[in-house]
């Protein structure tokens, strides 16, 4: 049986299901966040720095990517690693749930795939 | 080997990887438009009439679950079936495609999960 079927977003009697449904409604609206899914793609391969980020994503301006870096951070899906070199170097790292993500980000592109194809 | 590791949105030699890229980017933006994610899981336990959909949707505006239907049904994830009662009924099912999203909907529905614990 399907995570949707056990679960019906329709009932508001179990508190158990409208947790699930808020929270999926969260993450779905977060992850598709304007450039969020090209942020957190570019993250999945390991840590960058800011640089590599906004050169691996074409089209992405500076101020959103410091906005979606600010929103992954304090969601808990990034970490922003300081390496005391000198001068000093950032690292922006996926935490580990934002690693699991990948099995969405898969799905996804696996999906975009397929459907474009048709 | 992961989807994700197959591909690197990086490179832009190659068309088939900027491709699968620029679907991906479509596609998660697409999903995560206010309210999408809950209209495209309202439907996937089946068809529905407009009216069953906007009660299994707490909050979601007249206004929105139109413009959802219509941007579902212009990216051909959705049909609008018309059922020659009197007077006539209006149902909204998944096509192929829209139905096919069930695996990203279900992984999202997972990582919300587990994620909302930690």
């Amino acid at each position: 049986m399907s995570e949707l079927n056990k679960h019906s977003c329709k009932s508001d009697s179990v508190k158990e299901v409208q947790h699930v449904c808020t929270n999926f409604h969260n993450a779905i609206e977060f992850i598709g966040k304007r450039w969020m899914g090209a942020v957190i793609y570019a993250l999945m391969t390991g840590p960058k720095r800011y640089h590599e980020i906004i050169s691996s994503i074409p089209g992405i301006s500076d101020r959103l990517l410091t906005e979606r870096l600010r929103d992954l951070e304090s969601e808990g899906l990034i970490t922003k690693k300081v390496i005391a070199t000198s001068p000093k170097r950032v690292e922006y790292e996926l935490t580990t749930a934002g690693k699991d993500l990948e099995e969405v980000i898969n799905t996804l592109v696996k999906w975009a795939k397929n459907h474009s194809n048709k």
